[in-house]
């Protein structure tokens, strides 16, 4: 077979304020051999997906950022890499063979080697077999089966499980996107008489949290979330993805002894380590307050994923965990990394490569 | 024996910002007949000292501000109440004698008569018989052995002890404080190898942080703490009590899965709700750290409470825990409240009412 196609997203320019497709990121047509690359005892995998994290945005700070501990940057003019889910071509690797299904970090590119080459420090460097159900579609793998859900649900098991058996009331900021609605729906698994609070940005989203059964879903651009949670509050665990006023209008209607599970802080993302400015912290010790702040894999939460997938799977096959996607294709890569800041997307923002699974 | 003079400070306007001595509060001669009051099956205190605590200005905020639930207002025209230390004059109550000496809520007043009369909703109601060694002065009762030690013991006995023990640096804002310098002392007592930083706005404060031990003492009126504390740290422990740019600077050099004890935001008090602002709350996410926020007496720090004589008194009597003191009078009340948020008083904050116990 001659040299194939193989499109790839390099990340190209330093962005000061938000993700500008084509300028941030480009994509660049190359070629691959894929009968006669060499694979040095490694695997050539066939990109079936990649994911378009929220996260992303932090990794194209300042190096120097005070961030470097959470996520290494972007290095410039080399593939853009993210979680993702991928089929193995050729295999020189004995673990793996033609056909594999694998979860793992990849290069937004058609073709990769694995390992990637020396010249790609990867963030991660992590591949995993998969046992994908049929009935599950693979690109469900980077949201609801990938980062989101992996996230959603450690943190909630390690965090808020246990409280959320005995507590009224669940607010969840960023209700909508894929971690969000896991969130919500994971919450009722646990206790079907909580109270579920969501907040979103527009009314396809408010649908959508109508749909997995939230009780209370406040548009936070056109109402006045305090009032919303002061009539439905107080909030005994708040979720928050957001951080900056939503946290602020949380923080003054948290109960006593509540909790804060700290997810993420998208208002704060965009601000190149500006940081998101929360103006109500001495709540924290007023009511008595616990904040569990995390990424997943890290401290006591990290104990929680090996269980993912066989607490998880049976759950979106039984449709109590709900999977919605916004797709995009390779070449829109950088739309549907600008879309998770825009809030442009509705459900899970993959950027789907390969059809052929 | 003819009646006495009974003088007493009342709380008389709302401040908008700082507290000022004789516009907030009011010292007011009264008359008391000592013998003859009738005590209505309770007892008549004489009031040795009262404590001038930080936290008093959450009590002068607005009645419906969202701080209701953490410590209801100060009532204008009505007495000031606070912890303090007296003795028993004559009871008729069959648990207390003359000559017992008391723990409890009271009256910034000379006399007082308790149950306090039914005009005066008291914040608590509280007393307790202590049973004081001879070498500790009666108003260590309203600091190192009162408020501002409960805390301290409660909140790091509860959040921080089995943490510090493997940690190798401690962080203390507001440390030379009676609170401050409890934490401190208790820290090296648990684990005698942490690294203790201690920041203070005075040369006198810096002092007081060497003369107890503190590794690293940071005048944060001259130095740039965040500097200071990426020279020092990362921060495994960081207590937390006045918040704002001091918890921005700890936040953005705190360890990877780091505690914070949210103990107070003295930067917010004189705000009238207005809130302390912090910049980088997504740090508490990227870098997983935890959060507990306290109120002596609330949540799972309660059940230290009846530990806290038994455990401290010792300390106190070897010189392990420290005792310093800046006394005012009665008449001087206004400035005892305003001086412990201008930062000028070296050592805790007591009113002194009587000598002769």
């Amino acid at each position: 077979m001659p040299p194939v196609r193989n499109g790839t997203i390099y990340y190209v320019k330093q962005p000061t304020d938000k993700i500008i497709p084509g300028e941030t990121v480009k994509y660049v047509e190359e070629e691959i051999d894929l009968d006669n690359v060499p694979l040095n005892g490694g695997i050539l995998l066939k990109i079936v997906a990649v994911s378009s994290d929220p996260y992303m945005r932090y990794r194209m700070r300042e190096p120097e950022s005070s961030l470097a501990a959470f996520c290494p940057p972007l290095q410039l003019n080399k593939p853009v890499d993210n979680f993702g889910v991928a089929t193995v071509i050729r295999s020189e690797d004995p673990d793996f063979k033609p056909g594999d299904f694998l979860d793992g970090f990849f290069n937004f590119q058609e073709y990769s080697l694995w390992p990637p080459p020396p010249d790609q420090k990867h963030f991660l460097r992590y591949i995993q077999k998969i046992d994908r159900p049929a009935s599950i579609p693979a690109s469900a793998y980077t949201g609801t089966l990938g980062l989101a859900g992996k996230t959603a649900y450690v943190g909630f098991d390690t965090f808020a499980k246990e409280k959320c058996k005995q507590s009224k009331t669940l607010f969840v900021s960023g209700a909508a996107g894929p971690l969000g609605t896991f969130v919500c729906e994971y919450a009722k698994i646990c206790n079907p008489n909580i109270k579920v609070i969501g907040s979103a940005g527009s009314p396809e989203k408010i649908k959508i949290l109508k749909e997995i059964g939230v009780d209370v879903a406040i548009n936070y651009k056109e109402e006045d979330i305090e009032k919303v949670l002061k009539e439905h509050g107080p909030i005994d665990i708040y979720w928050d993805n957001v951080a900056g006023p939503t946290l602020d209008a949380a923080l003054v209607n948290m109960s006593s002894q509540g909790l804060i599970i700290a997810c993420g802080a998208i208002s704060a993302a965009n601000s190149n380590g500006q940081g998101s400015t929360v103006k109500h912290f001495e709540e924290i010790f007023e009511r008595s307050l616990v904040i569990h702040g995390f990424t997943v894999g890290t401290g006591p939460s990290a104990a929680a994923l090996p269980k993912f997938y066989e607490a998880v799977t049976p759950l979106v096959l039984q449709g109590k965990i709900t999977n919605r996607e916004h797709r995009f294709s390779l070449k829109e890569a950088g739309a549907a990394l600008a879309s998770v800041h825009h809030g442009t997307n509705i459900g899970k923002a993959v950027i789907v490569i390969s059809n052929d699974v």
